[in-house]
């Protein structure tokens, strides 16, 4: 090593930006590395920490990116995506909801992530509210803070079966001067499916309220009676993000899907041109045999009944029988006020001395989360029978 | 179809956001899908518009992604990328500049795109001045904007072979009160590599001055004759972004790095985790494989040395020699004030009637790239000796 760098001087005081350090950690992804640690020195860990399915994305997504890998040529698209990829999530909607779409305003994205970064980016100014749920998904909070927005939390009740209702968009919007909603259904953490009467009425308030509706539909094809309404049947303005990550397995591919107003696809363009350049290329043209992958996408979500039927069954005899509706994603949100004042000491020594990672509440409920925990079931039906194994043993 | 959508109200006068309007188009992207419609009619066209490497990436690293493939499992990773992946990254460093960095400090990104949103918004609060050179790549420019930040035009001048230097950044900052300073070697448009003495100096003035440092080094590797020097050699807090997407042929890929100080990994890892989640898991793996990709790398380099040397040739003829040094980097950044006054309108019929796509200078600079043109020598032989004949035909 030649040429010493120059010594630094002393860090001045504030070292990252303020709104960098408004950015709370993702609890879920810090536990995932200590279960890394944890399995590099050699002991076993059930994964329940992160959304990510255990299944492979389906044969024919594999099969696409094989034979595009073949030809060595994985070029940027275009910022709004591949046009037959587009096409493909157009016909999605018309099969699926019965909605017409046009490509036009479809907009494929690196992950839902990206989603969110775009919407926010191009719909709102600095110091803008949105109402979030909470419990939710906590990427919402922290990406609105890292964008000098605001997040309003929406407060889930039990008595809506942790489902927002258009009554408490009022109230929160007569208290803190939204200028927008964002919804999940399924829900992460809770589960919750949203009703159709119920997101009608929703969509209907927030145009009432002169609010923007931005609709998280990433779980959708994972519920297990509820049906899934897609916001657009409602609102052909809302804003709906989607991702190929959960429903057909593509979590690690960075792939996923917006609906836009027409008036928004040249604004989000110009920003994904900056921000992104374009989704994988490999990604988007795996994506494309996503959809016609319908027998193996439904035996997934049958496996992850079975272990949602089996964790339900199992839990109550733990002490972790109180539990958010799970109609749908693959979490179970459960409250371990009976045995423990602190989620996150729990789950540390859950990982430690049970070997099953989970998240504690925090990320999901800056209020609540100290007495929940969120265990995911997208892993195997093996994995499910093992947690509760390991999970008897320490609760005992 | 049922259930028409309720009807939207009048849309309201504004309807993006002000920082979403302050993003220009990325004329290069807008030129390439002008240039893929043109193709979808069946007309040929030689593509010089974007930094598009013609040759697919290198074998080792296709064989890493097919057996990842096969495998079937493509996870999220830790938000700091795959820690293989950082050692690789790590020793890099220290083979190729014999300058140490530890594993810890390297992340890895999804492209350099991502790169530069993470350091901007860990860095910086809105309203800091960050200068970036003109011309210049488009994006620094439109990130800052979409991040509510200020670009501070450093502007390059011919008599510095297009180098920003110590005494222009002093000037600009006793205007602008900068934060940062950025700077690219080799550049892109101009292809200037910035000598190691040159570079010392630049960030001994920023450091002096109590500037951040951000050296983009996405062509390292790709120069003609200059030796191309990191950063770090010279300031250790540097924060250097880089990427596989130039050098090792891999754009639609995504994946990239940056190296950033002790002190900037738990901002940016927070900020990763929410923003990206992860980078896509298969370019992760099989850029493991990148860096043993030697000779492969440098055939490349030679046909783009080769290319380069038949375009320096051949542009004087066509009235276009006066051209910016070119001392790495793929493009010949040409000026054509003698054959127009609008390099817009010229690269828009240069496409139409010539069936050659190259992007006009306004996306690197709002005052002189009126009378620029960028071309890009990524392309293979072939494509340089046909853009050539179709230019003698059309400049005729």
């Amino acid at each position: 090593m030649t040429d010493k760098p120059i010594p630094s001087p002393p860090p001045s005081p504030i070292l990252s930006s303020r709104r960098a350090a408004r950015v709370a950690p993702f609890l879920a992804m810090d536990v995932m590395s200590a279960a890394a640690a944890r399995e590099a020195r050699g002991e076993g860990v059930v994964h329940m920490e992160v959304g990510q399915p255990s299944a492979p994305a389906p044969r024919g997504v594999i099969a696409a990116a094989q034979a595009a890998l073949a030809t060595g040529a994985l070029p940027y698209t275009q910022a709004l995506g591949l046009p037959a990829l587009r096409e493909r999530i157009a016909r999605h909607y018309a099969e699926t909801y019965g909605v017409a779409v046009a490509p036009s305003r479809i907009v494929v994205t690196t992950g839902s992530s990206a989603g969110f970064v775009l919407a926010f980016l191009a719909l709102f100014d600095a110091g803008a509210r949105v109402a979030v749920p909470q419990p939710g998904y906590p990427a919402y909070r922290s990406l609105l803070h890292a964008l000098d927005l605001v997040p309003a939390p929406l407060i889930l009740r039990d008595a809506d079966r942790f489902a927002p209702t258009g009554v408490a968009l009022r109230d929160l919007h007569a208290r803190e001067a939204l200028a927008c909603i964002l919804v999940m259904s399924p829900a992460n953490p809770s589960g919750t499916v949203i009703e159709p009467e119920r997101l009608a009425d929703l969509c209907a308030t927030a145009r009432g309220l002169g609010l923007r509706f931005i609709s998280d539909e990433i779980y959708h094809g994972l519920a297990y009676g509820l049906p899934t309404e897609t916001a657009l049947r409602y609102d052909d303005d809302a804003i709906v993000i989607n991702s190929f990550s959960k429903t057909w397995c593509m979590t690690g591919w960075r792939i996923g899907w917006m609906v836009v107003p027409d008036w928004l696809v040249r604004p989000v363009e110009r920003l994904a041109q900056n921000l992104y350049i374009s989704a994988p290329y490999l990604s988007q043209v795996a994506a494309l045999a996503a959809f016609d992958a319908v027998e193996e996408v439904e035996a997934v979500r049958a496996g992850y009944a079975a272990n949602r039927a089996l964790l339900l069954d199992a839990f109550p005899g733990l002490g972790l029988g109180r539990t958010h509706p799970a109609d749908g994603a693959f979490y179970l949100y459960a409250d371990v006020s009976a045995l423990t004042n602190d989620a996150s000491a729990f789950c540390r020594r859950m990982l430690d001395e049970a070997g099953v990672a989970a998240t504690p509440g925090l990320d999901f409920d800056a209020v609540d989360g100290g007495h929940h925990v969120r265990f995911s079931f997208a892993g195997s039906r093996s994995d499910c029978i093992d947690a509760v194994r390991r999970l008897k043993g320490w609760l005992r």
